[in-house]
């Protein structure tokens, strides 16, 4: 089967240049129609989401092995994604039949156009799959550095293991949630500076954290680790995250144990995913690594995907975003082959539904560093909004917005965005 | 409703004063009575598993609101957990009383008896629990405080922040497993000693970590905390855990995001859930705090659960198990109120079927450490066995053998045991 994506091909829904959801890219995500309807999949294609479920009913849509109806009228996309490569490839073939503008079947039938196509404006998006583990990697050496810089100071900015392996922890796969759902401000421990005594009150140290990740299609069994250039195998494809954070709560409850509490509030993530074949078409070389890695990170072809970031940042007094963050996905150091071989290689078994996420994006530019910590320096800076505001960190009411997309010619294979706002207390 | 136990109660089903399962004890269970059974819902009573599914069938278990058919022929038991405490308390009143002595209900019933009771050695015990997210506490000072001394030296062993709340990180929820679960020798990323280029390799610092683990049987929403006083109410019970750990790989891992491969290649658990009801006559005062903690931590009557505890080392020269460990669950620092409690200050939402470990369970005294890298300190000491063998780590072939009971006048409430054997890799 031919995977190959036709920069040429368009389809009968008409896709404006600036879309993240040309023909070329078909994510996958989960929507109810109406809140009281059952959640189902369904693909972006320019503004509308097509329901596959309706697709499968009509016998459009045929799983090899398993009942297309089910698969597709599931509130998550586990059971899709567990089907393994092969369907998910036959799957996009047919579903970009269906949607060229020379094919007539759905373009010319009305009654199943009106069935089948849904403004995404009107549809309310879920999560799109349930997390099994999430695992939260640090890969941009540029984040490392900065942070390194400011919490252990200039002498070992970069720990000696980072240049060796793709350094990570477990997040908290609960408190994972789609874009649009907000979260409370939180309060927790916090040492206040030049003190001994920690106090319980509201983070002053509000950040969001600028990321990707990826969701597994396939895991492996205990004890079987996953080579290095079968990884992307496993790949069902890639979503954009935010992961929130409470900066001084991670001061002072990092060492020795890692992130907790600052970072399990809340992490959002896109609502659609985009498939590693829709990405494939924007794969680069990654970036060159000094040490070389053991044998078991070393890639046959090094190669990771020119992915355009931006984050804005909307106040309660702003009327749309503002971007303060410009980043690309290729700026990380270890890619995703080499992070899932590493999460396994010492026999730790993983699931379909599997979030794997890049930890913040930055890149040598000031104006790429992937969250504030390091946009203002520990809060030692401001950034300036154009309207006058100014921050250190996040306030009550603003809004994150991530967007995410790769630029081809006249078109644009994106993610969407994925956003967020920080509510205050009531009380 | 009487939650109380009655130590004076006796079961038709003749129980031996040391074994685990009297008629006050009751756990929960999944099993298959033969491989090819589905799984279903049990409660061990002397050496017999009392099958649920079969008295629910026959309409001698009912949960209030939900269907005691479905609940207790399900392969986990996160249905049961999520009915709540009233329906916990319910269901294990019913239980008592069938199995008592003077009722003859099932006592007389030679086919319902037949049906319904299976002897423990002809079953085979599930995952009792669908784990949702998995917590790693570090509750106990002693254990702390040996591990930072050796890995972090004299100057700084128990870290600023450990006397102000319960320490914590997330684990691996997909390699939980079961007690009778084998696992492979893992192979990582170690720095060996004195030398700045990692290899990859078997681990040599192969160890257990001697830890219990609460279930929650009710959890909370995003951004509402778990009051402290509170807490016990949303735990269905507990287990024992094995947090098998390899040090090397995690000494190199670990800083600064904590430890990831090195504990997430097995995690062995008990397949016996042991309520807080059956555990309630076992509440002794807990460890004095100082300092006093931030309210948040403060209970208004600070208990926790007198658990003796044991570690067997069975070498494959070995035909049973030696104790190389005993120590008690009321040693921990921090109790699960407390732990319950910090974990939700911030606004982390958790679900029924979350697994919160303690970490390891050191006590005061040498023999009451928890794990082999306090045992030999390191590596510096050794473990003598009685038939010769010496031990620093785990070697190919070892199994470790975990027990758990409360001690009564002629009886003990326990846990059984979580066993598990490191394999070495055929290659």
């Amino acid at each position: 089967m031919d995977i190959t994506v036709d920069p040429k091909l368009t389809s009968f829904i008409e896709v404006d240049a600036q879309s993240h959801f040309p023909i070329q890219n078909l994510p996958y995500g989960v929507f109810k129609p109406e809140s009281s309807a059952p959640a189902r999949v369904g693909v972006a294609i320019g503004d509308y989401v097509l329901d596959l479920s309706v697709l499968a009913q009509q016998g459009l849509l045929k799983c090899k092995h398993a009942d297309a109806k089910q698969i597709f009228a599931a509130p998550h996309l586990n059971d899709f994604m567990a089907l393994g490569q092969p369907a998910w490839r036959a799957v996009r073939g047919t579903l970009s039949d269906l949607l060229q503008t020379d094919n007539p079947t759905l373009r010319d039938n009305t009654q199943l156009r009106a069935q089948a196509l849904i403004l995404q404006n009107d549809v309310q998006m879920q999560l799109p799959v349930t997390i099994g583990d999430y695992t939260d990697f640090y890969s941009s050496k540029e984040h490392a550095s900065n942070v390194g810089l400011m919490f252990r100071g200039q002498e070992n900015p970069l720990l000696p293991n980072w240049t060796h392996m793709p350094v990570a922890y477990h997040g908290r796969a609960s408190s994972v949630v789609v874009s649009g759902t907000n979260f409370l401000h939180p309060h927790g421990q916090v040492l206040p500076p030049d003190t001994e005594q920690p106090v319980y009150a509201p983070s002053q140290g509000m950040d969001f954290e600028l990321e990707m990740g990826f969701l597994l299609g396939a895991g492996n069994q205990a004890g079987e680790p996953i080579p290095v250039d079968q990884a992307e195998q496993h790949i069902f494809g890639m979503v954009l995250v935010n992961d929130w954070s409470a900066r001084d709560i991670q001061r002072w409850e990092y060492v020795p144990l890692g992130p907790f509490l600052s970072k399990s509030f809340c992490t959002t993530i896109s609502p659609w995913v985009v498939s590693l074949d829709a990405l494939a078409p924007f794969k680069v070389d990654a970036v060159a690594q000094d040490p070389q890695p053991l044998a078991y990170l070393q890639e046959k072809k090094r190669q990771t995907y020119d992915i355009n970031l931006e984050v804005a940042l909307r106040s309660p007094h702003m009327h749309s975003g503002e971007v303060i963050c410009r980043s690309n996905f290729r700026y990380l150091y270890w890619t995703v082959a080499q992070q899932l071989a590493h999460h396994t290689v010492a026999g730790c078994n993983t699931n379909v539904g599997d979030l794997m996420a890049s930890g913040t994006i930055s890149g040598k530019e000031k104006h790429e560093r992937g969250c504030l910590l390091e946009l203002t320096w520990g809060g030692k800076e401001v950034v300036h909004l154009s309207n006058g505001e100014e921050r250190r960190f996040l306030l009550d009411g603003d809004e994150i917005i991530m967007m995410g997309w790769c630029q081809a010619e006249g078109y644009r294979v994106g993610f969407g965005d994925a956003h967020g706002t920080m509510l205050a207390h009531s009380a």
